[in-house]
C-alpha cells in the first residue's frame, strides 16, 4: 500500500481557515489513494504560552510537570483538525503519543523515541480512516508524558513513517523546499531536487532552515525518504535521500549563512596544559555550545583562544569566560557581536581537493576577512565580519556555480 | 490512614498568585497527616476558549473529536500546579484521566465514570506524594478520551473519594458553604451545618451553587461525605451526609430561587388525547426540558396547556410550540420571560402537613399570585412573578422561621 506521512507544523494551524485548507489537502491526498497519518505541532505561539505560564510560575522547571504542561498544545491541534476533517464527511482518528503508543526514554524536555507500535494506527488505515497524531510527545515506560524538544514534530514524523514502513515523510512548512541558497539573499538560488542525508545534515547544522537535524539522523539512520514542501503550493520540494552522488564536476550543493554567531577571544593565557580547556568545560557546565575554535601560541609562551557561539549566548558566555580568564591569568577577554558564519556544503568535495583554497580565494578577491574555519568532510564554514554574510554568500555561489543543475 | 480528596474549581487556578495560595493550601493538609489527592478543573476561561475554537472550527460537533480538545484544559492546570508544589519542595505526582485510569461509558460530552482504578494513586500516596488528578476527563474502554459533561469535576472528585476509600470529599469553591436562602436577598440566611443528599439535590436541582447534581447523587448511591466550603477560609461549611433527620419542627432546611425560568401557554387546545404528548415530545426531541407543567379543561372542551422551561430555551421553544399548535389546531400561543420559581426544600416535610398551604398562604398574604406548583415530597416548588423573587425568599424564610438553627 501507498502510505504518506505528512507534517504540518504550528503556523499551518493557526487560524480555522489555515486548518480548513490543511484539510482540504489531507483530504486529496487520502483520495489519491493514499493511507495518510498525519502529524501535527500544537499551534504557532501555544507552546510559547505555556511556556511563559510555568516560567511565571516558577522559573526553571524542566520535569515531569513541565513536559505534562506542555504537552496540552498538540491535543488542541489535532482535536480542531479532527472535527473539521470529521464535519467534511471523512473518517478520522486521533492519537495523543500514549495512545499509538509512543515509548521514549525519560529525559524529560528533550526525550529521544525509542519504540513505536503501529497496530492501531495500521488498523485504522485498513478502515479507511486518516490518522491524526499528536507531534512532539511521547510517554516512557512507567507511562509519563515526555516531550521531544523544540522541532520534535518532525522526528515524530519521520519515526512514524518508519515504523509503518511509509514510502516517504512529507514535512510541510511555509517554505517551497531546501535552495541552493538563500533566495531572498541570492537571485540565483535554486531550489534543490534531491540531496543526501549528510549534506542535507550539514546544511541544517550550519543554520538551514526546513527539517529538524534530529529528524534527518532519525531519517539517516532508518533510510526514510524525507520530502520537504511547502503547505500553500501543489509544487515538489526537495527529496533527502540516502545516496545521491552528484555528477561529476559539481562540488558545492548548497551554501547557507547563520548570523546567530557572536566570537570571544581570550587574550594572552599563560600556555598552560588545561588552560583551554578549563574555558570550554566552564562553557559547557552551562549548557553553552562552542562552535569553532581557534587557538594560536606566540613566541612569548602566551596563547590566544578564541571560539564561536550563539549570539544569544553571548552575554552568559562572556561572563563565565571572563571569570575563568582570571583563574588562568588571562590578559583580557574579547567580545564581538558582530560576526556571522558562511558554509559550502557538498558530497562532491569529497573527491575535489582545493575546495577550502577556492572558497577563500574567492572571499579574499571580495576583501572579506576569514576569522575563523572550521571543516569537515563534507563542509567548510568560516566566521567573517556580519556586515559581509550576504556578499560572502552571492560570491560562492557564483564561485562554485551552483546555480546550475546538477541533476 | 486519613486520607482526603479536594477539589478545587477553575476560578481557583486563573492567576500565579491563585496557584500559588492553592499550593499552600494543599500542603498545609499534607503536612496535617492526611494523604491528599486533589482533583483540579480547567482555568476559568480556557474550556470556554477550547468551546469556541470548536464552533469557530465547525459548529455543532460533540463526538470524540470534541472531547479531545476540551480535555485539554485540566493538563494545564495539574502541570501549572504540580510545578507550584514541585518548586516548593514537595513530592507530587501528577495523573491525566486516563492515567488513573478513570474509566466511563462512550457517552461522548457526557459520560458517565464507571470504574477507577486506585491502586497506582494509592502507592504513590503510600510514598509520601501529593496527588493531583485532572477533574472532568476519563477514557473509555477503548482508550478514547471522554468527558463527564460541565461541572463533572465535582462529579470525578466525589468518584476517587469513594474509590480511595477517603474520609471526606471536600469541594473547595468561592462560596462558604450551602445556606438556608441566598445572603444576598436574605439577611438572615444561615450557613447549613449538614444536609442530607436527598435535600441537597433538590437543592441543586432548583438552583442553589455549590455541588453538581451528578456529583451528589454519585455520593448517595456511595454514601460520600461531602464538604462544601470556601478556598479562602478555613472555616468548615457544610457537610452533605447520608442521613440527617433535623429537630422536631423544623421543616424547612432551604429555601432557593432560580430566575432562569420562563412560561409557554398554549391556549385552546381541542381536547383530545396525546395533544399535550405532542407538544412536549417535540420539545423533548430538541433537547429542551420542561419543568412545571399546568393544564386547565374548560367547559367549552378546550384545554390551556402551561409549562415552564430554562429562559435560554424559550425562542426556541416558542418556536417549536408555534409549529406544533398549529398543527393541533390550538388557538393561541403566549411566551412569557417574566417569571422566576422560587422552593422551599427540607427533609421535615416528610412529617408534617400542610407545609404547601403554609407556604401559599405566605405568599397570598404578601401579594404575590402563584402561576404555577409542583411538589416532590420534600421539596414545594412555585413560579411567580420574576419581580417577586427576592421578596418571596424573604417572606418564606420568615414564615417557615429557617433562620433559626436546626442543629
Amino acid at each position: 500500500m501507498a502510505s504518506v506521512v505528512q507534517k504540518y507544523g504550528g503556523s499551518a494551524v493557526t487560524s480555522p481557515e489555515q486548518i480548513r485548507k490543511i484539510a482540504e489537502r489531507i483530504i486529496q491526498s487520502y483520495n489519491d489513494r493514499n493511507d495518510v497519518v498525519v502529524v501535527i505541532s500544537a499551534r504557532a505561539g501555544e507552546t510559547n504560552r505555556l511556556i511563559e505560564m510555568a516560567q511565571e510560575m516558577c522559573p526553571r522547571q524542566t520535569g515531569s510537570e513541565y513536559d505534562l504542561l506542555i504537552s496540552a498544545g498538540e491535543q488542541v491541534s489535532i482535536g480542531l483538525l479532527a472535527l473539521c476533517i470529521s464535519s467534511l464527511g471523512y473518517k478520522v482518528r486521533t492519537y495523543l503519543g500514549w495512545q499509538v503508543p509512543i515509548i521514549t526514554d525519560s529525559l524529560h524536555t528533550r526525550a529521544s523515541i525509542e519504540y513505536i507500535d503501529p497496530a492501531k494506527i495500521r488498523a485504522d488505515l485498513n478502515h479507511g480512516a486518516i490518522v491524526l497524531v499528536a507531534g512532539f510527545q511521547g510517554i516512557d515506560r512507567s507511562g509519563t508524558i515526555t516531550t521531544l524538544g523544540r522541532g520534535g514534530g518532525d522526528t515524530s514524523a519521520v519515526a512514524l513513517a518508519h515504523a509503518l514502513g511509509a514510502e516517504v515523510c512529507e514535512l510541510y512548512s511555509d517554505v517551497d523546499g531546501i535552495f541552493t541558497a538563500d533566495p531572498a539573499i541570492c537571485d540565483d538560488a535554486r531550489k534543490i531536487e534531491k540531496i543526501s542525508y549528510d549534506e542535507m545534515l550539514e546544511l541544517a547544522s550550519q543554520g538551514a532552515r526546513g527539517v529538524q537535524i534530529r529528524a534527518i539522523e532519525y531519517a539517516k539512520k532508518h533510510n526514510v525518504t524525507i520530502h520537504v514542501r511547502s503547505a500553500f503550493t501543489a509544487e515538489r520540494g526537495t527529496l533527502v535521500v540516502k545516496e545521491h552522488m552528484p555528477m561529476e564536476g559539481v562540488v558545492v550543493t548548497g551554501i547557507v549563512a547563520d548570523k546567530n554567531e557572536a566570537k570571544i577571544a581570550v587574550l594572552g593565557v599563560p600556555d598552560k596544559p588545561g588552560s583551554a580547556a578549563k574555558i570550554l568545560t566552564g562553557l559547557a557546565d552551562k549548557d553553552i555550545s562552542v562552535d569553532m575554535i581557534v587557538q594560536n601560541v606566540g613566541q612569548d609562551g602566551l596563547a590566544d583562544i578564541t571560539f564561536s557561539i550563539s549570539k544569544t549566548d553571548l552575554e552568559k558566555a562572556h561572563q563565565i569566560t571572563t571569570q575563568i580568564a582570571k583563574e588562568v591569568n588571562a590578559r583580557e577577554v574579547l567580545a564581538d557581536r558582530n560576526i556571522s558564519k558562511v558554509s559550502i556544503v557538498g558530497l562532491g568535495m569529497k573527491n575535489h581537493a582545493g575546495v577550502a583554497a577556492r572558497m577563500f580565494t574567492a572571499l579574499a578577491y571580495n576583501n572579506i576577512n576569514i576569522q575563523m574555519i572550521s571543516t569537515s568532510e563534507i563542509k567548510v564554514s568560516v566566521a567573517i565580519e556580519e556586515k559581509y554574510t550576504e556578499l560572502a554568500v552571492r560570491v560562492l555561489h557564483e564561485a562554485f556555480k551552483v546555480d546550475q543543475c546538477s541533476e
